[in-house]
Protein backbone atom coordinates (compact mmCIF):
# COMPACT_ATOMS: atom_id res chain seq x y z
CA UNK A 1 0.00 0.00 0.00
CA UNK A 2 2.82 2.48 1.07
CA UNK A 3 4.66 1.74 -1.81
CA UNK A 4 1.85 2.42 -4.23
CA UNK A 5 1.25 5.26 -2.98
CA UNK A 6 5.48 6.26 -3.68
CA UNK A 7 4.97 4.99 -7.16
CA UNK A 8 1.99 7.07 -7.52
CA UNK A 9 3.78 10.18 -6.26
CA UNK A 10 6.83 9.38 -8.46
CA UNK A 11 4.24 8.79 -11.67
CA UNK A 12 2.52 11.97 -10.91
CA UNK A 13 5.97 14.24 -10.48
CA UNK A 14 7.35 12.52 -13.08
CA UNK A 15 4.48 13.42 -15.74
CA UNK A 16 3.74 16.76 -14.65
CA UNK A 17 7.51 17.61 -14.95
CA UNK A 18 7.31 16.12 -18.27
CA UNK A 19 4.67 18.45 -19.39
CA UNK A 20 6.39 21.36 -18.41
CA UNK A 21 9.71 20.42 -20.28
CA UNK A 22 7.14 19.90 -23.31
CA UNK A 23 5.64 23.27 -22.75
CA UNK A 24 9.19 24.60 -22.29
CA UNK A 25 10.27 22.97 -25.65
CA UNK A 26 6.90 23.93 -27.53
CA UNK A 27 7.32 27.25 -26.54
CA UNK A 28 11.01 27.29 -27.95
CA UNK A 29 10.11 26.03 -31.24
CA UNK A 30 8.24 29.70 -31.79
CA UNK A 31 10.68 32.29 -30.04
CA UNK A 32 14.29 31.38 -30.16
CA UNK A 33 16.22 30.26 -26.69
CA UNK A 34 17.89 33.07 -25.01
CA UNK A 35 21.63 33.21 -25.22
CA UNK A 36 23.58 33.29 -22.19
CA UNK A 37 26.88 35.89 -21.88
CA UNK A 38 30.27 34.74 -21.89
CA UNK A 39 32.37 37.93 -21.91
CA UNK A 40 34.61 37.10 -18.95
CA UNK A 41 34.11 33.04 -19.30
CA UNK A 42 37.57 30.90 -19.91
CA UNK A 43 36.97 29.19 -22.61
CA UNK A 44 39.48 26.08 -23.32
CA UNK A 45 39.75 25.02 -26.96
CA UNK A 46 41.93 22.00 -27.61
CA UNK A 47 43.13 21.58 -31.11
CA UNK A 48 42.23 25.21 -31.72
CA UNK A 49 45.84 25.64 -34.44
CA UNK A 50 43.56 25.24 -36.94
CA UNK A 51 39.79 24.31 -38.84
CA UNK A 52 37.05 24.28 -36.49
CA UNK A 53 39.07 25.05 -33.16
CA UNK A 54 40.30 28.21 -34.89
CA UNK A 55 37.05 29.89 -35.98
CA UNK A 56 35.39 28.95 -32.86
CA UNK A 57 38.60 30.76 -30.85
CA UNK A 58 37.70 33.52 -33.01
CA UNK A 59 33.98 33.59 -32.17
CA UNK A 60 34.91 33.42 -28.36
CA UNK A 61 37.11 36.42 -29.34
CA UNK A 62 34.14 38.61 -30.81
CA UNK A 63 31.91 37.21 -27.35
CA UNK A 64 34.64 39.00 -25.21
CA UNK A 65 35.27 35.62 -23.81
CA UNK A 66 39.55 34.79 -21.76
CA UNK A 67 40.78 32.07 -24.30
CA UNK A 68 42.74 29.25 -23.39
CA UNK A 69 44.26 27.44 -26.90
CA UNK A 70 45.61 24.04 -26.98
CA UNK A 71 47.11 22.67 -29.85
CA UNK A 72 50.19 19.78 -30.88
CA UNK A 73 51.13 22.63 -33.53
CA UNK A 74 52.96 25.66 -31.72
CA UNK A 75 53.12 27.37 -34.97
CA UNK A 76 49.42 26.88 -35.51
CA UNK A 77 48.23 27.89 -32.24
CA UNK A 78 50.07 30.74 -32.21
CA UNK A 79 48.47 32.21 -35.32
CA UNK A 80 45.19 31.68 -33.74
CA UNK A 81 46.65 33.51 -30.85
CA UNK A 82 47.26 36.50 -32.83
CA UNK A 83 44.24 36.21 -35.01
CA UNK A 84 41.82 36.22 -31.92
CA UNK A 85 43.77 39.44 -30.45
CA UNK A 86 43.11 41.05 -34.06
CA UNK A 87 39.31 39.92 -33.38
CA UNK A 88 39.38 41.97 -30.16
CA UNK A 89 40.18 39.59 -27.53
CA UNK A 90 41.95 41.06 -24.31
CA UNK A 91 42.98 37.83 -22.62
CA UNK A 92 44.44 35.13 -25.15
CA UNK A 93 46.96 32.52 -23.62
CA UNK A 94 48.48 29.24 -26.06
CA UNK A 95 49.49 26.17 -24.92
CA UNK A 96 51.37 23.33 -26.60
CA UNK A 97 49.85 20.55 -25.64
CA UNK A 98 50.08 16.45 -27.17
CA UNK A 99 46.00 15.53 -26.13
CA UNK A 100 47.25 11.75 -27.06
CA UNK A 101 49.53 12.17 -23.81
CA UNK A 102 47.60 12.04 -20.25
CA UNK A 103 50.57 13.28 -18.28
CA UNK A 104 50.99 16.40 -20.23
CA UNK A 105 47.39 17.29 -20.59
CA UNK A 106 47.82 16.96 -16.48
CA UNK A 107 51.23 19.26 -16.73
CA UNK A 108 49.38 21.78 -18.77
CA UNK A 109 45.83 22.08 -16.87
CA UNK A 110 47.67 22.69 -13.74
CA UNK A 111 49.82 25.69 -15.77
CA UNK A 112 46.57 26.76 -16.81
CA UNK A 113 45.32 26.73 -13.56
CA UNK A 114 48.04 28.78 -12.06
CA UNK A 115 48.56 31.23 -14.82
CA UNK A 116 45.06 32.18 -16.14
CA UNK A 117 42.37 30.76 -13.57
CA UNK A 118 39.81 28.01 -13.37
CA UNK A 119 38.19 27.28 -16.68
CA UNK A 120 34.81 27.55 -17.22
CA UNK A 121 33.64 26.44 -21.03
CA UNK A 122 36.22 23.24 -22.07
CA UNK A 123 35.57 22.51 -25.67
CA UNK A 124 37.33 19.17 -26.40
CA UNK A 125 37.89 19.53 -30.06
CA UNK A 126 41.13 18.00 -30.75
CA UNK A 127 40.65 14.97 -32.94
CA UNK A 128 42.24 12.61 -35.25
CA UNK A 129 41.25 10.64 -38.10
CA UNK A 130 43.12 6.93 -38.66
CA UNK A 131 41.08 6.62 -42.44
CA UNK A 132 42.48 3.07 -43.21
CA UNK A 133 40.75 -0.15 -43.63
CA UNK A 134 40.34 -1.54 -39.86
CA UNK A 135 42.76 -4.82 -40.47
CA UNK A 136 45.26 -2.23 -42.26
CA UNK A 137 45.42 0.42 -39.66
CA UNK A 138 48.03 0.21 -37.12
CA UNK A 139 47.73 -0.69 -33.72
CA UNK A 140 48.99 2.90 -32.77
CA UNK A 141 46.98 5.04 -34.74
CA UNK A 142 44.02 2.92 -33.34
CA UNK A 143 45.45 3.62 -30.01
CA UNK A 144 46.11 7.46 -30.61
CA UNK A 145 42.50 7.80 -31.96
CA UNK A 146 41.36 7.43 -29.16
CA UNK A 147 43.92 8.54 -26.99
CA UNK A 148 43.04 11.78 -28.61
CA UNK A 149 39.58 11.62 -29.49
CA UNK A 150 38.30 9.98 -26.02
CA UNK A 151 40.43 9.75 -23.31
CA UNK A 152 41.89 13.44 -23.84
CA UNK A 153 37.88 14.37 -22.52
CA UNK A 154 38.14 12.17 -19.76
CA UNK A 155 41.41 13.70 -18.59
CA UNK A 156 40.40 17.26 -19.18
CA UNK A 157 36.90 16.74 -17.48
CA UNK A 158 39.20 15.60 -14.28
CA UNK A 159 41.51 18.67 -14.20
CA UNK A 160 38.36 21.32 -14.79
CA UNK A 161 35.34 19.75 -13.46
CA UNK A 162 36.30 20.25 -9.81
CA UNK A 163 36.30 23.92 -9.96
CA UNK A 164 33.49 24.24 -12.18
CA UNK A 165 31.42 21.98 -9.83
CA UNK A 166 32.70 23.93 -6.80
CA UNK A 167 30.93 27.00 -8.38
CA UNK A 168 28.31 25.34 -9.56
CA UNK A 169 29.12 27.07 -13.31
CA UNK A 170 30.56 25.23 -15.63
CA UNK A 171 29.94 24.15 -19.49
CA UNK A 172 31.80 20.85 -20.81
CA UNK A 173 31.65 21.21 -25.35
CA UNK A 174 32.40 18.04 -26.71
CA UNK A 175 33.00 18.04 -30.72
CA UNK A 176 32.12 14.93 -32.09
CA UNK A 177 30.81 13.83 -34.84
CA UNK A 178 28.07 12.06 -36.96
CA UNK A 179 30.63 9.40 -37.95
CA UNK A 180 29.87 8.21 -33.83
CA UNK A 181 26.13 7.62 -34.95
CA UNK A 182 26.36 5.26 -37.43
CA UNK A 183 29.43 3.18 -39.15
CA UNK A 184 30.82 4.63 -41.33
CA UNK A 185 33.39 3.74 -43.94
CA UNK A 186 37.37 3.69 -43.05
CA UNK A 187 35.90 5.18 -39.57
CA UNK A 188 34.27 2.09 -38.03
CA UNK A 189 33.94 -0.91 -39.97
CA UNK A 190 31.03 -1.64 -41.71
CA UNK A 191 31.41 -5.32 -42.24
CA UNK A 192 27.59 -6.41 -41.79
CA UNK A 193 27.08 -4.49 -45.15
CA UNK A 194 30.39 -5.91 -47.68
CA UNK A 195 31.05 -9.40 -46.01
CA UNK A 196 27.77 -11.68 -46.37
CA UNK A 197 29.51 -14.81 -45.24
CA UNK A 198 30.32 -12.67 -41.45
CA UNK A 199 27.59 -12.14 -39.33
CA UNK A 200 27.72 -9.52 -36.30
CA UNK A 201 25.60 -9.65 -33.26
CA UNK A 202 26.15 -7.06 -30.29
CA UNK A 203 24.20 -7.84 -26.73
CA UNK A 204 22.57 -5.15 -24.74
CA UNK A 205 21.31 -6.37 -21.83
CA UNK A 206 20.15 -4.67 -18.85
CA UNK A 207 21.71 -5.56 -15.45
CA UNK A 208 22.41 -9.55 -14.62
CA UNK A 209 22.37 -11.36 -11.84
CA UNK A 210 25.95 -12.87 -12.34
CA UNK A 211 27.41 -11.03 -9.08
CA UNK A 212 28.93 -8.70 -11.26
CA UNK A 213 26.80 -5.71 -10.50
CA UNK A 214 26.56 -7.06 -6.42
CA UNK A 215 24.10 -4.51 -4.66
CA UNK A 216 22.97 -2.54 -7.40
CA UNK A 217 18.73 -2.66 -7.66
CA UNK A 218 16.37 -1.13 -9.84
CA UNK A 219 13.27 0.82 -8.88
CA UNK A 220 11.05 -0.20 -11.79
CA UNK A 221 11.02 -4.45 -11.30
CA UNK A 222 8.22 -4.71 -13.64
CA UNK A 223 9.57 -2.59 -16.60
CA UNK A 224 13.57 -3.42 -16.23
CA UNK A 225 14.00 -6.25 -13.73
CA UNK A 226 17.23 -7.18 -12.65
CA UNK A 227 18.14 -10.24 -15.10
CA UNK A 228 18.59 -14.27 -14.78
CA UNK A 229 21.93 -15.11 -15.98
CA UNK A 230 20.71 -18.22 -17.42
CA UNK A 231 16.94 -16.32 -19.04
CA UNK A 232 19.92 -14.15 -20.70
CA UNK A 233 22.15 -16.62 -22.02
CA UNK A 234 18.92 -18.35 -23.85
CA UNK A 235 18.28 -15.14 -25.43
CA UNK A 236 22.16 -14.69 -26.66
CA UNK A 237 22.12 -17.76 -27.79
CA UNK A 238 19.42 -17.29 -30.13
CA UNK A 239 20.12 -14.53 -31.38
CA UNK A 240 23.52 -15.73 -32.65
CA UNK A 241 21.70 -18.68 -33.99
CA UNK A 242 19.26 -16.97 -35.84
CA UNK A 243 22.09 -14.28 -36.70
CA UNK A 244 20.09 -11.17 -35.04
CA UNK A 245 22.40 -7.87 -35.31
CA UNK A 246 20.94 -6.05 -32.19
CA UNK A 247 20.08 -7.51 -29.07
CA UNK A 248 18.18 -5.66 -26.31
CA UNK A 249 17.08 -7.56 -23.08
CA UNK A 250 14.63 -6.81 -22.23
CA UNK A 251 12.22 -5.66 -24.58
CA UNK A 252 11.01 -2.82 -23.17
CA UNK A 253 14.70 -1.22 -23.96
CA UNK A 254 13.92 -1.61 -27.84
CA UNK A 255 11.15 1.09 -26.46
CA UNK A 256 13.48 3.40 -25.05
CA UNK A 257 15.57 3.50 -27.84
CA UNK A 258 12.76 4.76 -29.70
CA UNK A 259 11.82 7.55 -26.93
CA UNK A 260 15.28 8.42 -26.50
CA UNK A 261 15.15 9.52 -29.93
CA UNK A 262 12.33 11.24 -30.31
CA UNK A 263 11.67 12.45 -26.89
CA UNK A 264 13.12 15.94 -25.65
CA UNK A 265 16.49 15.60 -23.88
CA UNK A 266 14.75 16.77 -21.00
CA UNK A 267 11.46 14.51 -20.64
CA UNK A 268 14.43 12.05 -21.42
CA UNK A 269 16.74 12.64 -18.63
CA UNK A 270 12.84 12.86 -16.49
CA UNK A 271 12.19 9.78 -17.44
CA UNK A 272 15.42 7.95 -16.82
CA UNK A 273 15.09 9.32 -14.12
CA UNK A 274 11.48 7.86 -13.14
CA UNK A 275 13.09 4.76 -14.28
CA UNK A 276 15.28 4.75 -11.49
CA UNK A 277 18.98 4.92 -14.11
CA UNK A 278 20.13 7.00 -12.19
CA UNK A 279 20.56 5.42 -8.53
CA UNK A 280 20.68 1.50 -10.18
CA UNK A 281 24.37 1.46 -8.80
CA UNK A 282 24.20 3.24 -5.79
CA UNK A 283 24.35 0.19 -3.94
CA UNK A 284 27.22 -1.45 -5.78
CA UNK A 285 29.86 -3.56 -4.08
CA UNK A 286 33.10 -3.06 -5.64
CA UNK A 287 34.49 -6.81 -5.31
CA UNK A 288 35.50 -8.70 -8.34
CA UNK A 289 39.00 -6.89 -9.03
CA UNK A 290 39.75 -10.76 -10.69
CA UNK A 291 37.06 -10.23 -13.72
CA UNK B 1 20.03 13.90 -67.84
CA UNK B 2 22.71 11.13 -67.12
CA UNK B 3 22.60 11.59 -63.44
CA UNK B 4 19.11 12.03 -63.11
CA UNK B 5 19.04 8.47 -64.13
CA UNK B 6 21.31 7.20 -62.14
CA UNK B 7 19.70 8.68 -59.08
CA UNK B 8 16.55 7.31 -60.00
CA UNK B 9 18.17 3.79 -60.44
CA UNK B 10 19.43 3.97 -57.20
CA UNK B 11 15.79 4.90 -55.63
CA UNK B 12 14.11 2.11 -57.54
CA UNK B 13 16.92 -0.54 -56.12
CA UNK B 14 16.73 1.13 -52.73
CA UNK B 15 12.90 0.94 -52.22
CA UNK B 16 12.74 -2.56 -54.28
CA UNK B 17 15.68 -4.05 -51.89
CA UNK B 18 14.16 -2.25 -48.73
CA UNK B 19 10.53 -3.48 -49.46
CA UNK B 20 12.03 -6.94 -49.97
CA UNK B 21 13.62 -6.40 -46.11
CA UNK B 22 10.39 -5.16 -44.65
CA UNK B 23 8.46 -8.29 -45.96
CA UNK B 24 11.24 -10.53 -44.37
CA UNK B 25 10.86 -8.41 -41.13
CA UNK B 26 7.20 -9.24 -41.12
CA UNK B 27 7.24 -12.86 -42.08
CA UNK B 28 9.42 -13.60 -39.36
CA UNK B 29 7.50 -11.62 -36.56
CA UNK B 30 4.70 -14.18 -37.03
CA UNK B 31 6.80 -17.57 -37.90
CA UNK B 32 10.16 -17.78 -36.26
CA UNK B 33 13.76 -17.47 -37.72
CA UNK B 34 15.41 -20.68 -38.56
CA UNK B 35 18.25 -21.50 -36.52
CA UNK B 36 22.12 -22.10 -37.96
CA UNK B 37 23.59 -25.31 -36.82
CA UNK B 38 26.99 -24.01 -35.04
CA UNK B 39 27.91 -27.83 -34.09
CA UNK B 40 31.83 -27.92 -35.30
CA UNK B 41 31.96 -24.52 -34.90
CA UNK B 42 35.28 -23.18 -32.81
CA UNK B 43 33.61 -20.67 -30.65
CA UNK B 44 36.03 -18.34 -28.32
CA UNK B 45 34.28 -16.95 -25.66
CA UNK B 46 36.50 -14.50 -23.38
CA UNK B 47 35.60 -14.28 -19.22
CA UNK B 48 34.55 -17.96 -19.69
CA UNK B 49 35.80 -18.01 -15.90
CA UNK B 50 32.22 -17.36 -14.21
CA UNK B 51 28.71 -15.66 -15.30
CA UNK B 52 27.42 -15.13 -18.63
CA UNK B 53 30.57 -16.43 -19.92
CA UNK B 54 30.12 -20.14 -18.38
CA UNK B 55 26.66 -20.20 -19.26
CA UNK B 56 27.47 -19.28 -23.05
CA UNK B 57 29.98 -22.49 -23.07
CA UNK B 58 27.87 -24.82 -21.19
CA UNK B 59 25.08 -23.95 -24.50
CA UNK B 60 27.21 -24.16 -26.71
CA UNK B 61 29.09 -27.29 -25.40
CA UNK B 62 25.54 -29.03 -25.84
CA UNK B 63 25.18 -27.15 -29.71
CA UNK B 64 28.50 -29.38 -30.39
CA UNK B 65 30.88 -26.90 -31.06
CA UNK B 66 34.73 -26.94 -29.89
CA UNK B 67 34.75 -24.56 -27.37
CA UNK B 68 38.35 -22.09 -26.53
CA UNK B 69 37.63 -20.33 -22.83
CA UNK B 70 39.86 -17.64 -22.28
CA UNK B 71 40.01 -16.15 -18.67
CA UNK B 72 42.40 -13.72 -16.72
CA UNK B 73 41.05 -16.68 -14.10
CA UNK B 74 42.97 -19.82 -14.66
CA UNK B 75 40.74 -21.78 -11.78
CA UNK B 76 37.24 -20.47 -12.53
CA UNK B 77 38.45 -21.18 -16.29
CA UNK B 78 39.39 -24.48 -16.16
CA UNK B 79 36.20 -25.13 -14.05
CA UNK B 80 34.35 -24.00 -16.40
CA UNK B 81 36.11 -26.25 -18.97
CA UNK B 82 35.17 -29.38 -16.97
CA UNK B 83 31.85 -28.46 -16.65
CA UNK B 84 31.44 -27.97 -20.37
CA UNK B 85 33.21 -31.54 -20.73
CA UNK B 86 30.25 -33.08 -18.31
CA UNK B 87 27.97 -30.86 -21.23
CA UNK B 88 29.16 -33.26 -23.73
CA UNK B 89 31.45 -30.92 -25.42
CA UNK B 90 34.25 -33.52 -26.61
CA UNK B 91 36.90 -30.33 -27.50
CA UNK B 92 37.40 -27.68 -25.31
CA UNK B 93 40.42 -25.74 -24.59
CA UNK B 94 40.90 -23.63 -22.07
CA UNK B 95 43.61 -20.65 -22.35
CA UNK B 96 45.22 -18.27 -19.72
CA UNK B 97 44.65 -14.74 -20.81
CA UNK B 98 44.18 -11.22 -19.71
CA UNK B 99 42.25 -9.13 -22.02
CA UNK B 100 43.83 -5.73 -20.97
CA UNK B 101 47.17 -6.75 -22.48
CA UNK B 102 47.66 -6.43 -26.18
CA UNK B 103 50.10 -8.62 -26.04
CA UNK B 104 48.62 -11.37 -24.03
CA UNK B 105 45.77 -11.47 -26.36
CA UNK B 106 48.26 -12.09 -30.05
CA UNK B 107 50.15 -14.47 -28.05
CA UNK B 108 47.54 -16.50 -26.83
CA UNK B 109 45.60 -15.96 -30.09
CA UNK B 110 48.27 -17.05 -32.15
CA UNK B 111 48.39 -20.13 -29.97
CA UNK B 112 44.73 -20.68 -30.47
CA UNK B 113 45.43 -20.77 -34.22
CA UNK B 114 48.02 -23.17 -33.83
CA UNK B 115 46.53 -25.43 -31.35
CA UNK B 116 42.74 -25.50 -32.28
CA UNK B 117 42.61 -23.73 -35.51
CA UNK B 118 40.40 -20.51 -37.10
CA UNK B 119 37.80 -19.39 -34.63
CA UNK B 120 34.52 -18.63 -36.78
CA UNK B 121 32.55 -17.35 -33.73
CA UNK B 122 34.31 -14.93 -31.72
CA UNK B 123 32.05 -14.32 -28.61
CA UNK B 124 34.19 -10.77 -26.71
CA UNK B 125 32.52 -11.17 -23.26
CA UNK B 126 34.71 -10.12 -20.63
CA UNK B 127 34.50 -7.02 -19.35
CA UNK B 128 35.16 -4.85 -15.91
CA UNK B 129 32.96 -2.49 -14.30
CA UNK B 130 34.52 0.60 -12.37
CA UNK B 131 31.14 1.37 -10.51
CA UNK B 132 32.84 4.15 -9.10
CA UNK B 133 32.03 8.01 -9.62
CA UNK B 134 33.65 9.98 -12.15
CA UNK B 135 36.31 11.91 -10.10
CA UNK B 136 36.91 9.27 -7.65
CA UNK B 137 37.62 6.86 -10.37
CA UNK B 138 41.24 5.98 -10.65
CA UNK B 139 42.78 6.60 -14.29
CA UNK B 140 44.36 2.94 -14.27
CA UNK B 141 40.55 1.83 -13.67
CA UNK B 142 39.13 3.83 -16.31
CA UNK B 143 42.24 2.86 -18.83
CA UNK B 144 41.80 -0.91 -17.43
CA UNK B 145 37.89 -0.71 -18.65
CA UNK B 146 38.48 0.78 -22.07
CA UNK B 147 41.25 -1.65 -22.56
CA UNK B 148 38.95 -5.01 -21.32
CA UNK B 149 35.74 -3.70 -22.50
CA UNK B 150 36.55 -2.24 -26.12
CA UNK B 151 40.33 -2.63 -26.88
CA UNK B 152 40.15 -6.18 -26.36
CA UNK B 153 37.05 -6.29 -29.13
CA UNK B 154 40.07 -4.43 -31.62
CA UNK B 155 42.76 -6.60 -30.94
CA UNK B 156 40.48 -9.86 -31.10
CA UNK B 157 38.94 -8.72 -34.81
CA UNK B 158 42.31 -8.77 -35.69
CA UNK B 159 43.40 -12.01 -35.16
CA UNK B 160 40.27 -13.77 -36.09
CA UNK B 161 38.58 -11.62 -38.83
CA UNK B 162 41.81 -12.36 -41.50
CA UNK B 163 40.40 -16.33 -41.67
CA UNK B 164 36.83 -15.71 -41.34
CA UNK B 165 37.18 -13.37 -44.49
CA UNK B 166 39.24 -15.45 -46.03
CA UNK B 167 37.01 -18.68 -45.57
CA UNK B 168 33.64 -16.35 -45.89
CA UNK B 169 32.29 -17.58 -42.55
CA UNK B 170 32.37 -16.21 -39.05
CA UNK B 171 30.02 -14.53 -36.65
CA UNK B 172 31.44 -11.75 -34.09
CA UNK B 173 29.62 -11.47 -30.98
CA UNK B 174 29.48 -8.15 -28.66
CA UNK B 175 28.45 -9.16 -25.10
CA UNK B 176 27.68 -5.13 -24.33
CA UNK B 177 25.12 -3.57 -22.10
CA UNK B 178 22.01 -1.36 -21.97
CA UNK B 179 24.68 1.25 -20.18
CA UNK B 180 26.02 1.84 -23.27
CA UNK B 181 22.55 3.30 -24.33
CA UNK B 182 21.61 5.41 -21.75
CA UNK B 183 23.85 6.97 -19.00
CA UNK B 184 24.10 5.02 -15.60
CA UNK B 185 25.19 6.62 -12.33
CA UNK B 186 28.76 5.36 -11.71
CA UNK B 187 29.03 3.78 -14.79
CA UNK B 188 29.11 6.90 -17.48
CA UNK B 189 28.42 10.37 -15.49
CA UNK B 190 25.34 11.83 -15.60
CA UNK B 191 26.39 15.49 -14.55
CA UNK B 192 23.57 16.86 -17.00
CA UNK B 193 21.28 15.46 -14.49
CA UNK B 194 22.30 15.97 -11.07
CA UNK B 195 24.33 19.24 -11.31
CA UNK B 196 22.15 21.88 -12.39
CA UNK B 197 25.26 24.78 -12.79
CA UNK B 198 27.28 22.26 -15.56
CA UNK B 199 26.04 21.93 -18.87
CA UNK B 200 26.98 19.65 -21.23
CA UNK B 201 26.93 19.89 -25.21
CA UNK B 202 27.15 17.44 -27.93
CA UNK B 203 28.46 18.45 -31.37
CA UNK B 204 27.35 15.72 -34.15
CA UNK B 205 28.03 17.68 -37.19
CA UNK B 206 28.50 15.30 -40.84
CA UNK B 207 32.02 15.63 -42.79
CA UNK B 208 33.32 19.56 -42.88
CA UNK B 209 35.66 20.96 -45.49
CA UNK B 210 38.81 21.72 -42.79
CA UNK B 211 40.68 19.43 -44.32
CA UNK B 212 41.07 17.04 -42.05
CA UNK B 213 38.83 14.72 -44.09
CA UNK B 214 40.07 15.92 -47.63
CA UNK B 215 39.07 13.77 -50.66
CA UNK B 216 36.26 12.57 -49.14
CA UNK B 217 32.74 13.30 -51.18
CA UNK B 218 28.61 13.00 -50.26
CA UNK B 219 26.81 11.38 -52.58
CA UNK B 220 23.40 12.87 -51.33
CA UNK B 221 24.69 16.36 -51.15
CA UNK B 222 21.40 17.86 -50.97
CA UNK B 223 20.71 15.55 -47.54
CA UNK B 224 23.64 15.67 -46.06
CA UNK B 225 26.11 17.99 -47.85
CA UNK B 226 29.93 18.26 -46.87
CA UNK B 227 29.67 21.28 -44.57
CA UNK B 228 31.13 24.60 -44.55
CA UNK B 229 33.30 25.06 -41.36
CA UNK B 230 31.92 29.19 -40.94
CA UNK B 231 28.51 27.63 -41.08
CA UNK B 232 29.27 24.75 -38.42
CA UNK B 233 30.99 27.01 -36.14
CA UNK B 234 27.70 29.07 -35.99
CA UNK B 235 25.69 26.74 -35.00
CA UNK B 236 28.17 25.15 -32.45
CA UNK B 237 28.68 28.59 -30.71
CA UNK B 238 24.98 29.23 -30.82
CA UNK B 239 24.08 26.00 -29.32
CA UNK B 240 26.59 26.65 -26.52
CA UNK B 241 25.03 30.13 -26.02
CA UNK B 242 21.75 27.92 -25.80
CA UNK B 243 23.05 25.94 -23.91
CA UNK B 244 21.54 22.47 -25.85
CA UNK B 245 22.55 19.33 -24.84
CA UNK B 246 22.89 17.89 -28.50
CA UNK B 247 23.93 19.54 -31.80
CA UNK B 248 23.25 17.61 -35.10
CA UNK B 249 24.58 19.19 -37.86
CA UNK B 250 22.63 19.25 -40.84
CA UNK B 251 19.77 18.93 -39.45
CA UNK B 252 18.57 15.77 -41.21
CA UNK B 253 20.88 13.79 -38.53
CA UNK B 254 17.95 14.40 -36.30
CA UNK B 255 15.59 12.73 -38.82
CA UNK B 256 18.40 9.69 -39.46
CA UNK B 257 18.59 9.08 -35.31
CA UNK B 258 14.93 7.97 -35.53
CA UNK B 259 14.93 6.29 -38.41
CA UNK B 260 17.59 4.16 -37.12
CA UNK B 261 15.56 3.31 -34.04
CA UNK B 262 12.57 2.63 -35.52
CA UNK B 263 14.30 0.68 -38.79
CA UNK B 264 14.69 -2.81 -38.97
CA UNK B 265 18.30 -3.44 -39.33
CA UNK B 266 18.48 -4.67 -43.11
CA UNK B 267 16.50 -1.42 -44.06
CA UNK B 268 18.51 0.69 -41.60
CA UNK B 269 21.88 -0.25 -43.36
CA UNK B 270 20.30 -0.71 -47.24
CA UNK B 271 19.44 3.30 -46.02
CA UNK B 272 23.39 4.23 -45.26
CA UNK B 273 23.67 2.69 -48.31
CA UNK B 274 21.76 4.87 -50.60
CA UNK B 275 23.02 7.83 -48.74
CA UNK B 276 26.67 6.93 -49.73
CA UNK B 277 27.75 6.22 -45.87
CA UNK B 278 29.37 3.22 -46.84
CA UNK B 279 31.61 5.15 -49.36
CA UNK B 280 32.24 8.45 -48.07
CA UNK B 281 35.99 7.87 -47.23
CA UNK B 282 36.75 6.24 -49.91
CA UNK B 283 38.38 9.26 -51.68
CA UNK B 284 39.89 10.17 -48.22
CA UNK B 285 43.57 11.49 -48.78
CA UNK B 286 45.53 10.89 -45.11
CA UNK B 287 47.54 13.49 -44.62
CA UNK B 288 47.35 15.42 -41.43
CA UNK B 289 49.77 13.31 -39.22
CA UNK B 290 50.24 16.37 -37.14
CA UNK B 291 47.00 16.96 -36.21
Amino acid sequence: MASNLKFTKELVTFLGKSVIALLETLIFTFIPRPRKNVAGEIVLITGAGRGLGRLLALRFAHLGSVLVLWDINKEGNEETCRMAREAGATRVYAYTCDCSQKEEIYRVAEQVKKEVGDVSILINNAGVVTGSDFLNCPDDLMEKSLDVNFKAHLWTYKCFLPAMIANDHGHLVCISSSAGLVGVNKLAETIVQKLKGIKTTIVCPFFINTGMFEGCSTVRPFLLPILEPEYVVEKIVDAILKEKVYLYVPRFLYFVMVLKSILPVKIALLLSDFMGVFNIMDGFVFKNKKH
